[in-house]
């Protein structure tokens, strides 16, 4: 078994060469409405241009997996271990994260044919049949690339919405016959010492942050069984809750003044008056019914401390509550995970698949935790540190890559990933 | 009962005005060495000038106190509501905190009339014996003032060992015929559904952000019975603490090189090469036996990840732990906390009174927590973010502000608090 | 006559029509080698993207001549206005210039198309024949297209030469069989009431900053007879020239220290510790008899006053005492200016071509100097704050765009243009 | 005689001890209304504290007279060599010029113990008579302290009005019965070939850069007899002057929206909306007859192109011109300069001692201008790059320190001087 990495096992019953396959190809598939310019861009230091996201994640299998472990590979061109490391310091020098949108060559083709060789070297080793360790590897670089799928999303977002007169790159979501959103309906939890987090060795992957299982003692708490829509939230911006700063941290409000936050992101005045939002589809008049998305970890709490005037009580769930009430997952047909190919979110029951849910957890180990050793030790350890847990995966986060003990993580800033709000309260 | 504020009941059985004449000459008394020059200074937003200080403690009470509860009490200066709010947005608008230093007047000698008229006043009322709310808010401000007591002494040392010739301020430490220090002799503490944090209701005032007292889940761990020493630290320093990106999280790593970090804060090479530390006495040879002082969260992080390799599993305690294990306090004669009058820490055992000890616990409200109505609310609870907790109470912390449950908080690249290390480790 | 523009004449004897294509033809020309994703590249606030460079000279044929002047010509894309206005408040909002490399729309493809419409608009119309304003118009026109082609080659070499491994994208300079560089000859100029700049009037076009024709005393001045080569300079490098605060303006001294001047812009050592250049043909040696190319205003006039070492009174030329010691331009075949396409400056005679000589004159209107009305005025008039002149013209300035009394300008610390260095003295 | 410094003769006439001793005195009693406190502020870069400029003006002295020329002199400081170097490279390292508000230390009273200690070995020393040399040197630390008068001045007033309640440190303006100010008349000057600048030689001293004396051809201009009053000023302001782009220089216009310029420095809305302005002697209403002051580079520039639509032509002066026009100066009773103790600038007729006067002209070094060898040459050479000039001295500016040839400069967008603007046109 491999150190600090999960064993395997017969995840999933699946050909590993058909599963590569596939989630390589959802990436490629991700990009095809970007033009070569578009895959450029870098909006702000937080975001990549979507070329460099094609080979960051080839990077992976090529510096942890193919040059390591196939005799006689060769590197498609050595520049690359420098200019695609993202924040590896066990892999060595690398270029500027902030820098990114600098860099035209190798071009979004280039790019392209160094997806192909190392998916042809990959094709054949996979083919003679690979070991545990490789396979746990193999199963740590596909989960990598979903984790990058979705910020390629997120990431060309923002870039086009930074145009003044953005581009439609995707299709129109789905029109839907809204039936509306009933009011919320809480769900009692009782009060005990619960088990969290997952102890691995089971049949599906898990990345190291998820684990060790450890006891929590929770009180009696009450959790919403919908998260916040457009609707719910307009009612927090109509009563001033951007102009009070009794309602915010204090981090929280100094940001809001400092980058005049007034609406989610996204969200602009339209020629009446009205909410538009911004989409990879267009500009669109705001859906009440849509979950609130692109709203920071700040404005969260602070919609939630506004909220506690109607419901006494009303607050961020911890990540320990939000885990336990959630069960597990259910994606597919009639779920909100439904993707439409808009990467839209819509209104929806259920916690899974809309909109990550800003927890009031910051991110930390869970007690007992240690990284792996090695660079691959770096991938999830050394950033808990001033950010906040989000859980449920988004419209953009790809199937199968969504369960009940992913930890997602973001400064309490971050505006750009499809995050929004559920209520939890204590009675 | 105040709602929000601890009852008061017979605290210390100690005559509410000698405590308040003994807390308020505490203060002035800190400020003894200092020039008015010395006391006009801000080096840097985290930190205010002495007397901004002296002025800011004396505004607590004629804002919470004189102003609202005793009729015909007139306000020394009217603008003085503006200059002195620190962080208060329910009292209203205010003067840019990293701006304190541009503000020559009131100058000290006008402060120190300020804080005569207002000690005056409170003198007069208190003669005539307060009731419970009004001594729940005379407590409320005499820690306060507590807590200003130790940032005159961290603010004005950052700001005097800017000086490139800083003048000694404060006596020398008594000189110690050092016998050395023992090996770190680790305490084991058995796994247990704990209670920490205090319910408030006995004798003793207790800041909202201390309760609820709440049960935590901990497994067994060990704890050492000493903090991290200077000979401890030069070490890690000699064996490339400073150079190892591996041993440090993201953000620290990122915070170290911005800033250059080599050593502690107040370091500085001597003409030899020996390392030399800068005092409110003067510059003196690093003491090996002294408790290193001056290190940031990311620092204390990154030496806990270097003595793992000493220590299995060595680490930082969580809050939970550190307050299990710490016991309640004992100061006084023989202690650590018995001040010589230099607030420089020396080495000493117990886990108080020393320097501030950082935990890996990120501050957020306990379970259950909500800050009192009104402008005293803002007091603790919105700045549970991006923070991390500190337990203890160093040198400079005076005497009487110090208890088990006791919450300090600094954001993890902080270093000019007197905060240290102490170990502990999963068995 | 059209107020602020200067008179036409018969100039050039040239078909309008042919003229027209000839310049469009060259800037496209200059582009050939990039790729879309270069083409999108903005590596700092100064420079622009190439297809901004070849959308925003359309735009000004579009916005100050088809628009106005051709009955029924029907914009591009009305959202170009906005986008590809450079700084023309008469005209309007515009996109801010920091963020044009934002923009991935239009892409490259379809500025191309802009481009085609606009040359078919402004074809259909020259062939009918204009009239003396619109000719003045086109003209400026025209010479506003060769000053964006100059500026296209300047800025993708920052943008490219930015990248780790800049990829080269011209062909290699012609190979010298270099016959060496002849020591400094220095021609004397007597003292007298000189007559400066241009009175317009001819045949040939001239900016409105190039008048009016002006008295100007000089002091008799001696002016080398060649520019400053790398062999000089680097004499004046090794000579401590980058470490001497006393060589240095201070305000020069200040952007050596804060940006790391130690060289040229794109000087690196290589791997033996020679010097290296990075020009848009790749990475090559250093040749010491080339002009030294890409120094600030700062580092010419250090340059200068450590050369008073040697020529005793050395120092920078004003424009007045370059103009009049220059005499007309001689460009073509055996010059500076025959250019070979890799846009790197080598060694030559003369004044011309090679690379821009700053002077020692800040960028002020001549005595009696008004800008023209409207938007048109705002060309040349408001930047006449902050900057040098140059004088002379590079090997990157088109051929036709380099005359006597041309008044080249940036700010003392631009590095980027292709600027260098000829001395005068004072017997 | 000293190479680069002036011949002294027998200037004045007078008693070099006396003399020094007057303008020793000067210096300190424009200090007399502020408190230790005050005189420890730096409220920008750019401005010093007042402690700063009393102890600098001593170390030049201690620098360049009492340590080189006085045999056992000893320093009354070593630490001061450092701490009070402004920016003479010459001279070796010195404290950051930003952070000389974070020296508390040597408070007022040690600088003042500093001064007694410099002149009473510079009395002991001037008793015993000094050559020309020294005479030179002597001067011209007197004229350097008669600089920093000024810049005392102008450098606390930018300190106590950063205060939001400024205190009055200063008696209040004489009132004036206003007579009101009559309309511009404008005095014609003829073209010709003039002598601007002084040789030197004679019996007063100058500047470096005040020399060469040379000719400088002018065409017929007008100059104004009087400055732009706040009358004349706020009917630009009514006009729309800080709001059309149209009227400003691009670096001006952004300066302008950076700094958020609406009308001159210190000038505040009152309560009913009329103009107020902070002054040394408190907040008093605007005077419309007083000259408009506290204004920049671009401010000036921009009224005199708004101007021009009054007066065809008009514009700033150049430095040649306004030296041309003005003749000697005349001060002392009845003039501008009759100081009364306010630093206010009142209206007055003449070109000398009101306010500073920007000019069209940067700031270079006249032709045939070298700086001093030595220490000496920082003095005014270095900044000969990026600066205005301005003529004609301000009511801050010590008598006998106003004369004709008389250049000082400061960069475009300073406000903080005693600057304002005179017009000149062209016929
Ligand atoms: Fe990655
Ligand atoms: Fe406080
Ligand atoms: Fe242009
Ligand atoms: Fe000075």
């Amino acid at each position: 078994p491999l150190p600090g990495l999960p064993p395997t096992g017969h995840r999933r019953h699946v050909d590993p060469q058909a599963r590569y396959r596939a989630v390589r190809e959802e990436t490629v598939a991700r990009t095809q409405g970007l033009t070569a310019e578009d895959q450029t861009l870098q909006s702000m230091p937080d975001a990549s241009p979507s070329k460099w996201h094609l080979a960051h994640t080839t990077w992976f299998f090529e510096t942890f997996l193919l040059t390591p472990l196939v005799p006689g590979y060769r590197a498609f061109d050595p520049t690359f271990r420098y200019l695609f490391n993202s924040y590896y310091d066990g892999v060595g020098e690398r270029w500027p994260r902030a820098a990114r949108g600098l860099l035209s060559r190798p071009t979004v083709a280039q790019v392209m044919a160094y997806r192909d060789h190392v998916d042809q070297a990959m094709g054949a080793w996979l083919s003679g049949g690979i070991d545990a360790h490789a396979a746990a590897l193999l199963e740590l670089g596909l989960q990598h690339e979903q984790q990058h799928q979705e910020l390629i999303i997120t990431d060309i977002k923002h870039a086009l919405l930074t145009h003044p007169f953005p581009p439609p790159v995707f299709p129109p979501p789905t029109p839907v016959v809204a039936p509306g959103v009933d009011d919320i309906v809480w769900r009692g939890m009782p009060s005990g010492l619960y088990a969290v987090g997952s102890a691995g060795g089971g049949t599906d992957f898990i990345f190291d942050n998820e684990g060790p299982r450890h006891k929590v003692w929770l009180e009696a708490f009450e959790i919403a069984d919908r998260v916040v829509t457009n609707a719910d939230y307009l009612a927090f911006m109509e009563d001033g809750g951007y102009r009070r700063a009794d309602l915010w941290l204090s981090d929280g409000w100094a940001a809001a003044q400092a980058q005049g936050w007034q609406a989610p992101l996204y969200w602009r005045r339209g020629e009446e008056g009205a909410w538009h939002v911004g989409t990879l589809s267009g500009v669109r008049p705001v859906d009440p019914n849509d979950p609130v998305c692109h709203i920071s970890h700040y404005e969260a709490d602070a919609y939630a401390r506004w909220a506690a005037a109607r419901w006494s009580g009303a607050r961020l769930p911890t990540e320990a509550e939000w885990e336990i009430a959630a069960g597990e997952p259910v994606t597919g047909p009639g779920t909100a995970h439904a993707d439409d190919d808009s990467f839209h979110p819509r209104a929806v029951a259920g916690f899974y698949g809309d909109v990550w849910e800003w927890t009031a957890s910051p991110y930390t180990g869970y007690p007992g935790y240690r990284p792996p050793e090695g660079a691959i030790g770096e991938y999830n350890g050394k950033f808990m540190s001033g950010q906040m847990v989000l859980r449920g995966g988004s419209r953009a986060t790809p199937a199968g890559h969504i369960r009940k003990t992913y930890r997602n993580f973001f400064p309490p800033a971050a505006r750009w990933q499809f995050s929004g709000i559920r209520l939890a309260r204590t009675p």
